[in-house]
């Protein structure tokens, strides 16, 4: 008998990935455009997602999955009062979220009578990259007060990006941020991603975002 | 023969914090404070440890464990630059510092010479939670435009801290953010901390910062 050696993290990561695969199949079956927006906390994609909610209401019919560390509502509760339905999925202290609790929040949503899903994942610049959670783009966030030195700094997630949002260019004026150096670093890891600086204060740059937005729904519905 | 149920995810956090105990009695028996700075990325824990350097020079001999998820040297160079030993220590992608990469970046630094040792931690609201070091003190940076819920959204971190440090509150005008709802936040979880707001832009609080500072040291000197 020869003893066999097993990787277990190499299963964990499997598994998590053959669940992501359905659930990606599960969108696309219904048509609907999966995005997994990811950021530091307090980058501002709870903004972002209440904006473009706002921006495509009539046209778009969007829900959102809610990632927490902790089990308060308060991203989710806001995204309810914007008038989508949203699902909160708590990780009880866990800093990512996995495939299995994006599923078990799309059976909560009404997946017949959605175009787009948007996962709010942690707020955390490392542990989420490593973890398919079977949408079709991922999103990073990046508020100017952040400084423009992420992408070297946090190189693991600034790779494999479809987009990347820079948020709160309103403080532009009064923080130092050189958008040049930050969309080097983006473009060394992703060099054909779309970078779109926006303000959700001003509105300034949404019209782009949501543009890039509808392209990718239009395409998934038709797929 | 019974089997025995060794609960691995224990022992690794008991060996941690065995190694821990050793570091913390390391910087005590060479009377120096020893200080870990926790924040999200982009909270400022750079510029804050630079100012710091620059106002306690000449009175406080300073050396920093620089914590860092990639090998770049972008803020370790910084902190030489201000005139202070600065070891790097990279987590190879991993969320969190421990206590043994301490020890490693601690063998490299000249601890006779040493009053003050910062660690830098990983920028991680998550994941260093739970990771003692060895420092006497954990302290927490959040930036004004990271807006005021975060000791609600996360609140393991916003636990078991000796100071809270509120950086870029000269952005105050610009962004929504209420000190008073955020101090609640932090008060329900840890009664008797100290928040210093402070600005390292204009240099607004950060004399009460480096005071708090200063009697930690001189404690820990006459100890």
């Amino acid at each position: 008998m020869t003893s066999i050696n097993v990787p277990i993290i190499q299963n964990i990561l499997q598994a998590n990935d053959f669940v992501a695969e359905e659930n990606r199949k599960i969108f696309s079956d219904h048509h609907i455009f999966c995005i997994n927006i990811m950021a530091a906390p307090g980058a501002g994609k709870t903004a972002l997602i209440l904006k473009t909610i706002e921006l495509l209401r009539g046209s778009v019919r969007i829900g959102v999955i809610e990632g927490d560390t902790a089990s308060v509502t308060i991203d989710s509760d806001k995204v309810v009062l914007a008038g989508a339905p949203a699902v909160q999925v708590t990780t009880a202290g866990d800093c990512h979220m996995d495939a299995m609790m994006v599923r078990k929040g799309m059976e909560q949503l009404p997946l017949d009578e959605l175009d787009l899903v948007i996962i709010e994942n942690i707020g955390n610049l490392i542990c989420p990259a490593e973890w398919d959670l079977g949408s079709h783009s991922n999103t990073l966030i990046a508020s100017i007060a952040e400084g423009d030195d992420k992408p070297w700094k946090y190189p693991n997630i600034y790779r494999n990006l479809n987009a990347v949002v820079v948020t709160k260019t309103d403080l532009l004026p009064y923080v130092d941020f050189n958008l040049e150096h930050f969309s080097q670093g983006v473009n060394i890891l992703n060099p054909d991603v779309d970078i779109f600086p926006t303000s959700a204060k001003t509105g300034a740059g949404l019209d782009l975002w949501t543009d890039w937005l509808l392209s990718q729904i239009e395409a998934a519905s038709r797929a």
